[in-house]
């Protein structure tokens, strides 16, 4: 059975597939996923995978691993339920990981990033990457972000390996995280304190907002720590992943996590 | 004349501004470009324009200017010339603009940009954006990048007003800066010397380079100083635009800028 290729994309495991690259409903329902391409498919090192969609050209040894499906199908249906421009031939279906702030472990002069209602995939993706690079310890999605789980952001955030809590209420997250003694602290055009001024000495959550509105006057009521990036020009602002980016660097310089 | 509306999509004009949508050569071989859209066609306050491109629904009065083309065109004509997904109905044919470093003005202590072979639109524009909100003096476009006068770079880069130099060769360039007592700072992630550790004292010329390979080993052979962001999790490197910005951010701050 395992050795029959599917060559219709009526299938119903392809209409499922389908369903979970388009729509984050299905995403959602079904607590999965989809990871396309060679390098994304063989970087899936922690995560687990419920079943691998191959075209005949892929050798399985490639890839296969104990207990995952192994689904072949022709190269056309293959083509249907990809999306990208040049299908490599092999994705996988993996779970989504689910996370407690409870559990969270850390230690001391930790960075967290809280990211409310950013709309756009590229941003999200390079905002997530970033964070990674700048050894942030892990990354809180309001419940208004784009979609983790949407085929450009998992593209985007491949061999990115920290937690990431989706559909984060905002306000209770901060108040956890406050229970736990990390400070918060919202980027906020309006402030007059600038980033380059601020001190940074214990655990801190940074709080970025939507690409157009910023942080939300609720959650910034909630800050111990409103700053902003010094700007020239009169421009009205940073794209958010930059103005993230240069927000955790000087965060890392001031608890000299550098 | 003036007043004929054009409704064929094979008219000579409209064929012809098709062509600087789309083309780069058509587009350097007639130094014009386009803009298009209502908020961005209001703020062309410095750049010297053409003609002007608009359905019948725009109201003249609104956007004419005295001595430029007035062109009318039919909802179905703009549409097949628009690079939008919601056409606004008015477009600007602009002429491209083009500066001598031999002419450049700055003050003690500025800052330029040079940026080699970056090749996504969308990078470009927001490290163009990014600099002018960090008061870059002028940004210097090597031959190798994708082209500044691309409708989404365009897009992007609205309301950015700083002398920007297209086709530049990097090593002549770096040569004149150098000339002027201008410092060369190179990104590279094989020097060991981190950016936090910089000392910034005089005007300075950062250099930034492709998505997929960096600055070219040539130019980073003409560095002054060579530099690298801290970064963990063994992350290969930031996105251009992120880089970028960083390093803006450190050299502000160092030339107390800010």
């Amino acid at each position: 059975m395992e050795n029959k290729i599917i060559t219709s994309a009526k299938n119903p495991i392809i209409k499922n597939i389908r369903q979970l690259q388009e729509k984050k409903a299905a995403r959602d329902e079904q607590g999965l996923f989809i990871v396309e391409g060679i390098r994304s498919v063989s970087d899936l090192k922690h995560k687990k995978i419920k079943a691998l969609v191959a075209s005949k050209h892929i050798n399985k040894n490639d890839f296969y691993k104990e207990g995952t499906q192994w689904i072949e199908v022709s190269d056309e249906v293959f083509c249907s339920i990809s999306d990208t421009k040049t299908p490599q031939g092999i994705m996988a279906i993996v779970y989504q990981e689910h996370y407690s702030i409870e559990e969270l472990n850390y230690e001391e002069n930790s960075i967290f990033l809280i990211v409310e209602n950013v709309q756009d995939a590229g941003n999200l993706g390079t905002l997530i990457r970033t964070a990674y690079g700048f050894g942030i310890e892990a990354i809180f999605l309001s419940n208004g972000c784009v979609d983790l789980y949407n085929p450009k952001t998992v593209r985007a955030t491949m061999g990115v390996e920290l937690p990431i809590f989706t559909n984060v209420n905002v306000s209770d997250c901060i108040q956890k995280l406050r229970q736990k003694d990390i400070e918060i602290c919202v980027t906020d055009l309006q402030t007059d304190i600038y980033l380059q001024n601020c001190t940074f000495n214990k655990s801190i959550a940074l709080v970025v907002g939507n690409e157009a509105n910023g942080v939300s006057k609720e959650t910034k009521q909630l800050a111990d720590k409103k700053i902003k990036i010094p700007m020239k020009n009169n421009l009205e602002s940073l794209n958010v992943s930059i103005a993230s980016a240069v927000c955790l660097y000087q965060i890392c310089m001031g608890l000299n996590l550098q």
